[in-house]
Order: C-alpha cells, then sequence, then structure tokens
C-alpha cells in the first residue's frame, strides 16, 4: 500500500508556512529563507542548494529531511509553489530551481491554467494539472508506480489534501519564530489530529519536529 | 532584580489558548481539559487538583509544572480568568477554585470594575484592579516583595504584556490538537521572538515545552 507523505514542511509558532508578500525576489515573502535555515544547515539540505553533500550537520534535523526523498515516486505541489504570482502569463517559466529540480520523479503542479509537460535535467518532469486533490493523487500514485507520492505545499494545497483525509505521514517542522503574517497552515482544519499518531521531537537547533502518522486503522476524514 | 514569569501556559498547534463558546460550565469552551491534561498528569497537578502530590507523573512535565510556584510572590490575571462571562455581575463570585485558590500570594485580578478585596484560605487574596499592564506589573512588584511576578493569563492579558516588553521567562506547553477556534495568543506579536533565548523540548506525553528566557542584555520591547 503507497502512501501520501508530507516532509521539511515548515511553519512558524503562530503556524505561516510562508510570509507575504510573494514575489519573483522573496519567494517565502517577509519570512525570507527564516523557515527554511534549520534544513539548508543539514547535509541534506546542503546537497539540495550545492548538489554536493559534503558540508552540512548530520544529526536528526539531517535525518529527518533526508526522508523527503526516499521511496517517493511523485509529487504534487500547488500553482503558488511552482513560481511567483503571474508564472502563468510567462510561457517560459521552469519552477524556481534551474535546469535539474531536486525532485527528479513526476512532479504534478495544480494550477487552473494547465499548459504542455514540461521535462528536466535529473528526472523531473512538470506536468499541470487542474483538478481536486483526489483526482491528482489518483494521477499521481499511477505515475508513481508503486511509490508513495509526496504533496509538496504549499499551505493552501497541504491544508486541501489535510482536509480531505489524504495524507498519510505529516513531518512539520516548526521554527521558534512568530511571522504574524502569510499564509496559515492550520485554518480550517480543526480537529485534524484524530486519526493520527502524533510524535514530537525538538533539535539542538531549537525547532521541532512534529510527525503525525496514520493510526493503524486510523480514519483521517 | 526580580522577573516577571509565565509558566504552564498551553497553547494548541494552531495558537490558541482556550476554545469556546466560555461559559460557567466550560471555562475553556470546546477545548475541555484537553489544553492541560499534562499537566494534570504530573505530580504538581495532583496537587493543585486534589490538594495531595501523591499521585502523577514526576519527570520533565512535572518538573517544568512545578516551577510555576517557585519564588513567585504575586500573580496578575485577566478577568476572563478569574470568572466566566457576567462574574462581575455576582458579588459572591470568588474565583473557580474554591475556598483555598492554589496562588497562595496577593493575586490581582484586571478589570474595568473594580470591587474590594477579598482574602481567601491558605494565602491567597485577590485584589480587582483597572490598570495598564505596566502600572498593574509596579503595583504586583510592590507586593510580591522581592519575589518574581507571574502573569497568569488569560491569552489576551498574556499577548498585552508580551507586546509590552514585559515578560522575562515564558514558559508554553503546545499540545498536539489543532483547536480550529478560540482565542489565539500571537496575534498581533509579530517578532517577538526578538530578545529571547528560545529552547524547546518535547516530553513523551508528546506536549512540547516552549522556553522563552530574555537573552542576556536582551530587550524585548
Amino acid at each position: 500500500m503507497t502512501r501520501t507523505r508530507v516532509h521539511n514542511f515548515s511553519i512558524s509558532l503562530d503556524g505561516f508556512a510562508t510570509g507575504e508578500p510573494q514575489s519573483a525576489e522573496a519567494p517565502f515573502g517577509h519570512a525570507g529563507q527564516r523557515l527554511h535555515e534549520w534544513m539548508i544547515a543539514t547535509r541534506f539540505g546542503a546537497s539540495v542548494v550545492s548538489g554536493d553533500g559534503s558540508g552540512g550537520s548530520t544529526g536528526v534535523d539531517h535525518a529527518l529531511a533526508e526522508q523527503h526523498s526516499v521511496d517517493i515516486g511523485a509529487e504534487i505541489m500547488g500553482a503558488h509553489k511552482f513560481g511567483p504570482p503571474g508564472w502563468q502569463d510567462d510561457p517560459d517559466w521552469r519552477g524556481w530551481w534551474g535546469p535539474e529540480p531536486p525532485f527528479r520523479t513526476p512532479t504534478f503542479v495544480l494550477t487552473h491554467r494547465p499548459r504542455p509537460p514540461v521535462e528536466m535535467a535529473g528526472g523531473t518532469t512538470f506536468h499541470f494539472l487542474e483538478a481536486s486533490p483526489r483526482e491528482a493523487l489518483t494521477v499521481a500514485q499511477e505515475a508513481a508506480d508503486g511509490l508513495d507520492v509526496r504533496i509538496g505545499g504549499g499551505p493552501t494545497v497541504l491544508r486541501d489534501f489535510l482536509a480531505a483525509g489524504l495524507v498519510d505521514h505529516l513531518h512539520l517542522v516548526q521554527v521558534p519564530l512568530v511571522l504574524g503574517r502569510g499564509v496559515r497552515l492550520w485554518d480550517g482544519l480543526e480537529g485534524v489530529e484524530a486519526g493520527y499518531d502524533v510524535e514530537a521531537v525538538s533539535s539542538r537547533r531549537g525547532v521541532t519536529h512534529l510527525i503525525f502518522t496514520r493510526a493503524p486503522g486510523g480514519s483521517v476524514a
């Protein structure tokens, strides 16, 4: 049985997954890199950013971060993750990640304005899809060919998948800052913890990893 | 130098310190006791609830909970903590805590409708005060006679003290549930972590203790 997973999804103490306003210069708005510094400091983060994995920490932050890539056969992301506001008007936009994005699988971008697929170096192909969470998951699961599907965010898309009861494994990373504004993860998700086991562990860096795993026999929806 | 401290202040993952609606039957609204079960399960909690400290856990949850009472000479609380909506109309209301409240110091209740002080058994005297956070703190510090002052909440009052830069030590306990509605702690506190060292530790029970201590030379306001 394949699972639907979320990894390295960083939020502030007040639950914001991004600041505001989002732009080409500031993908996370006034949050800057502050939500993701913990990951950039890991060996996993170093390998994603610079392509070589020789730097970075190798403790609990790294171990959890690296799960991001294990046994994943496809990703689903929202339009807000793929590009800054207005990217749909730019036919040449290929995402934030350069010629070799770190996904290395079929990657489904949810958008109301689909376009033809784009094949990138390193195994990533971007597909553009107008679909409900459940429909998108069916398509991605087929593409994943027996491996798991990762929900890549942003917060609006993750919220939709959580509300639909489609997430089996949720790894959040709470960073000790109060952003005050941006896009919240938790809105509309009252009681979402039901049906999950929740594990919490804080690292030396001061972030807290929250890991929700579907309880045996647990139902979320 | 005396400090202004907050202890055992429980919040949900989405930052709510109480549910809704608050009433005489349900002081925390739909949250019930869920935000405080971790504390009730400790030896400290057992001693507060039943008056005898023979039951309850004695690990990290207990050790941190018990700091609540150490070197405290006065408490400041908000009107919403002292009683259900409308308590000001009941001249006989003496708080939720029975004849011997667990505060055992002068306790200042912030209200727009002050009344004469009420002396309870066990060392608690309730004083009723219409004052700004800074004014109330000055009065409470005098009463504390060289010991620290605890800000007892609720969330609205704590937020006011944090916004005014008056809190030196803040112990929050994040409980892994999504309440969805109620009163949030974090609103209006963007950047409040500046000037604090933040320590995070999760206990076996799955709650995460977040301890903000004023950094050496740190300024909050």
